[in-house]
């Protein structure tokens, strides 16, 4: 049985109409801001999708009020499944002081969720930080789907050598060719990117990245494999964690821009939701 | 050491000047909406003072990712003075499938605090959720002190039964006569009230409660007093939790409207800072 957050609402007509079945929630906002959920009905095993994009904090606290409201129902069995993880990118620290707020979260979704689930974390061995079953799924298989025919024999790269098992599973997928872009600093402010040991010319091109926030570093290997005669370039992200103005920057530079659906955005053309019912 | 969060702001610079001595903090949300913060310095025992008014989800995350920060820096002993509890009203399922919420803030902040101190709870009994430590501590006296002089030898009020022990603590500390509120439903929509047992003719009146947020009960408790011919009708609570409009009205209704600083407000005028550095 599914319980949808209101993270998740973007994916519940899908998820039901797939099969999934749901018991009914009702999330609404006192008038002091508090939020107030009631899960209609029960079941042994729930399993709660709740994506965490902004209002991120917002999100989490429903999360586990959902799991409370649950556990109160007698619920034994309590799977999170969180597409996108809020604070996954705060992995480490880097100065002192700072907390690793991944382990934070991780550690508040724990003291109630018996197994976790998400999708293309930023640094999947922050996961141990959760005391039980978590599993880090894998988007490549929506992403080939979606990318396959438009790509034909073309070629998938990652932006960066640290993303490359990323741009190798989906190529694996499609039985392409990948690689990734060597990123040279020749001065303060500048980085000379190039894709390593692949010859794009004529080609169609696949950029994949967990992450899209402003877009610059896609925005430049797309016009670098363009000056290097490559034919289309696509570009597809796990999470659409769009600044301000990036969609309509990285549209314009590429010939196409896709993100799952982890994150709703009006880029958000392919769906994770069948993964999600494979669980 | 103490280490305040952005909702205890409002608290920070008497609780320095008072003597408490504090570990700056930097917090800042980045451009996706996530918040970050960062502790300068360290200290074997550190108290977090953090309020968690609205927004309280981020409050309530703030919380915990100042408290994994401090955890990295080697702190042995954490304590969270949270002056208003968020979700504290959410104490029990009044319908099926409605979460204990409160439990599950509690259970959050457990995860990396060993001492929890709160003020005046809606519900004290839900500090059974916490695992460890936990203190309810009264307002009661920071009350007395407040309006004892204005309130010469009057009487001190509780809106209703239930809230009692509040009034009798704030009259037990002045030395005045104390009761409460009897509320007698005479149809589907009107509730009468009546004070039991006390003569207010001529007196001044100090009605006491832990929250106040339309501020209807308070209006309707402070026109029957003076109506029964009591001189001065003066309002005390805990947290401000006002309704839009609730202060102007209750203000416009009794003579003297006082909350403490749990919550930041205009009426704000009663300090707990004193109580936070006898912990």
């Amino acid at each position: 049985m599914f319980v949808v957050g209101s993270g998740a609402r973007h994916l519940e007509d899908e998820l039901r109409a797939l099969g999934g079945g749901g018991l009914n929630v009702e999330i609404k906002r006192f008038p002091d801001g508090e939020k107030y959920v009631r899960v209609m009905g029960s079941s042994e095993e729930v399993t709660v999708v709740q994506s965490t994009f902004a209002p991120q904090d917002e999100h989490l606290v429903e999360l586990i009020l959902l799991a409370d409201a649950l556990r109160e129902r007698g619920v034994q069995k309590l799977r999170a499944v969180v597409p996108y993880l809020a604070y996954s990118r705060q992995d480490r620290v880097t100065k002192d002081g700072e907390p690793v707020s991944v382990r934070a979260i991780l550690r508040a979704i724990a003291v109630y969720y018996d197994e976790l689930y998400v999708f293309d974390l930023h640094n999947p061995e922050t996961l141990r930080f959760f005391p039980s079953k978590a599993v880090n799924l894998s988007p490549a298989g929506a992403i080939a789907e979606y990318f396959g025919k438009k790509l034909g024999e073309g070629v998938v790269l990652a932006p960066d050598k640290g993303a490359l098992m990323r741009a190798k599973a989906v190529a694996e997928k499609l039985g392409l060719e990948y690689s990734h872009f060597h990123k040279v600093r020749i001065s303060p402010t500048e980085v000379q990117m190039k894709p390593v040991d692949v010859d794009v010319k004529g080609k169609n091109v696949l950029i994949v990245d967990d992450i899209i926030s402003t877009g610059g570093t896609m925005i430049r290997a797309a016009n670098l494999l363009k000056e290097m005669g490559a034919k289309k370039v696509f570009v597809a992200a796990t999470h659409g964690v769009f600044a301000e103005g990036a969609i309509e920057r990285v549209s314009k530079a590429v010939d196409e821009l896709a993100v799952t659906n982890t994150i709703p955005t009006p880029v958000s053309k392919i769906s994770i939701v069948p993964d999600i019912l494979k669980l």
